[in-house]
């Protein structure tokens, strides 16, 4: 318990989302502790209850929850066994071991998703290059090759167009645990996210299905919502995503990351945290991510999701050849009195995510080039 | 300077306008330090950067501001002297002490707003009963009396109907320094706060003009725009503020607080901080009070203070019987998903603002229902 009978959500990982966490905590007067390895990290920055430690450590884990209410995540990359001892003793970890190991593990997110009959990419695990070759045969080439564990931001993901190029990725050593997941390439029109807020009770709400666009495996911006997408495929994501959360008993943030080939959607991967997709959502929407995550985790009734404008753009900031963010807030933030910027407190290297703005209005067009020319001029593309 | 480039800002004073101010300080990833009495205080509990010490400890205040690139305030206590020192020392103090000495000092003020030919009502210095006497001969009974230093939320705030009244009132020991003034009593049909931003370049912004409702001499209640004002008032007030705040050199927000007597203006009180007149900003402006507040001491170009929506409605939590706000959460939330609450992490005492609750939308009736509805919840003066 935090003071004031408020109680206190521990998160694991000093990273952006635990700093974004802060706001909406202070605002409900709840609690925050993180587990940082470093004073430095952009959490530890600026939240004051801080435990160093390590999230693969046991011990550091321990003492880092003892006191919380509830212990939650930054990242997916907590050892189960460790999770299902905090559960031991008593702690309640949101969402727990079973529901995560699905955001840890891509073939067991595969399977339970085709159990439950939600679309997916056709998928195989393959141990070899004829089990490649065999699953070519089938869906065609090229194929997504992946690492069951490991992978974040386009690590861990290979596209490869012929069997040369499929051995050579075979030869990548595979991360502790892991196996090779191989699938279908689809090729789509646009990729989305939808993301749900669920709690213990069961309660969940469904944000505006967003548009997501990727480079070189990091995502660079988000609309909301989806342009384009049509109502009753808006739902079905929506849908989709309230099953996955309900039947993986997901607590918490859930985000469905989708392609949509124009005919259907295919589920590829899923978050269960915050996630970069609902950025947008700290000025775009009524409740923030980072404030019904926060809800959901203490079963506290969940937020209204919906947008509070026809569309909210978030364009992420790139580190580029510019280290200091600061100095461009004097161009920045006089061209563009609307923008909203967020940076994370990280050292700048070249392709890191180093903050985002945001821009929330009517036009979308002229929203999605203002948010485009604020990153890019964070970034140093651009000087004017 | 903080990391990369950022600076650091110090706010003299750990209430909740400093917490308040945490959020959009770590979202531009500018440090932020305050200056509180106590670890327990309001924004010591959410801040990680906290020198403990006393506003009117000069070596408190030296050591706190050591480090810091501007320091400015959650509250107007700290004496003159002791900010003049910081500035001989180089220290950047925003808003200036001469500036500031208009909030400390209400004689002061009277005198420069009168000088500059801003609306007032009458008032005149009193040293004893016949220079009252002779003032409500002028102006008619009831007259205000007011402690030119030391009152806030109506503390050192009279209205006296009778030369007995008067005499009582002059009996309270004044604060030092401070001296009576009389003041006429405006019948107003509104209270309104006009906000400004200012920066030490100049630049300067206006915040939509609102109505304030005061509840002994307490601000209960804000709605964002001040319903029913006529267009030109509006303009007059942000004019009148946007005056106030370039010809006393004021940097930071500014609040005019005004009378509305349904033919002119009387400016009434100032403030040079965020103000509780301008909660409503967090969520019902595109820049709120405490985003601009950190960007003119910083003189970074100022953001939009324009509303996201046709109304915003603030009404603060008061405390009450109940000293377990939290335990409202669950009524509280799960009847309004769109209700924004902001605790302050305050001792619940009778009669003290311990947070607020605001809601924004296009329906004011219902926005108003709702804002008190929650507040008189979580107050524990309704319990459904």
């Amino acid at each position: 318990m935090s003071r004031d009978g408020a109680p206190r959500v521990g998160i694991v990982g000093g990273g952006q989302l635990a700093r974004m966490s802060a706001a909406p905590a202070a605002a409900l007067g709840i609690g925050l502790r993180v587990l940082a390895t470093s004073p430095d990290e952009s959490a530890a920055q600026v939240i004051n209850d801080v435990a160093l430690g390590r999230h693969d450590d046991l011990d550091a884990l321990l003492a880092f929850a003892d006191g919380c209410d509830v212990v939650t995540f930054d990242h997916e990359h907590v050892p189960p066994a460790h999770l299902e001892q905090l559960e031991a003793r008593g702690i309640a970890v949101r969402p727990g071991p079973a529901a995560l190991f699905h955001a840890q593990d891509k073939v067991h997110m595969r399977q339970s998703l085709t159990d439950i009959g939600v679309p997916c990419p056709r998928w195989r695990v393959v141990e070899a290059l004829d089990h490649i070759q065999e699953f070519a045969e089938d869906v065609g080439w090229p194929v997504v090759l992946k690492t069951s564990r490991g992978g974040y931001d386009g690590k861990g993901v290979w596209v490869v167009a012929s069997p040369d190029a499929a051995a050579d990725v075979l030869a990548v050593p595979l991360p502790p645990g892991a196996q090779w997941l191989a699938e279908e390439r689809i090729d789509f029109v646009q990729e989305l996210s939808a993301q749900v807020a669920r709690s213990p009770h069961g309660q969940a709400v469904a944000y505006p299905v967003v548009r997501t666009v990727q480079k070189d495996g990091i995502c660079a911006e988000v609309i909301a919502p989806a342009p384009g997408l049509p109502e009753n495929r808006a739902v079905q994501a929506q849908e989709i995503a309230l099953r996955v959360a309900g039947d993986l008993n997901v607590t918490g943030m859930l985000a469905v990351e989708m392609f949509d080939d124009g005919y259907q959607l295919y589920v590829n991967e899923l978050a269960m945290r915050p996630h970069n997709s609902g950025h947008w959502s700290i000025e775009g929407a009524r409740t923030s991510q980072f404030e019904n995550h926060l809800r959901a985790v203490l079963d506290l009734p969940l937020g209204d999701p919906h947008l509070v404008a026809p569309y909210a753009v978030m364009v992420n900031i790139l580190g580029g050849d510019v280290g200091n963010l600061y100095s461009a807030y004097r161009h920045v933030l006089a061209r563009d009195p609307g923008l909203k910027v967020h940076l994370y407190g990280k050292q700048v290297r070249p392709g890191r995510k180093v903050g985002h703005v945001t821009v929330v209005g009517h036009d979308l067009d002229a929203l999605v080039a203002r948010a485009r020319h604020a990153a890019d001029y964070f970034a140093g593309v651009i000087d004017e």
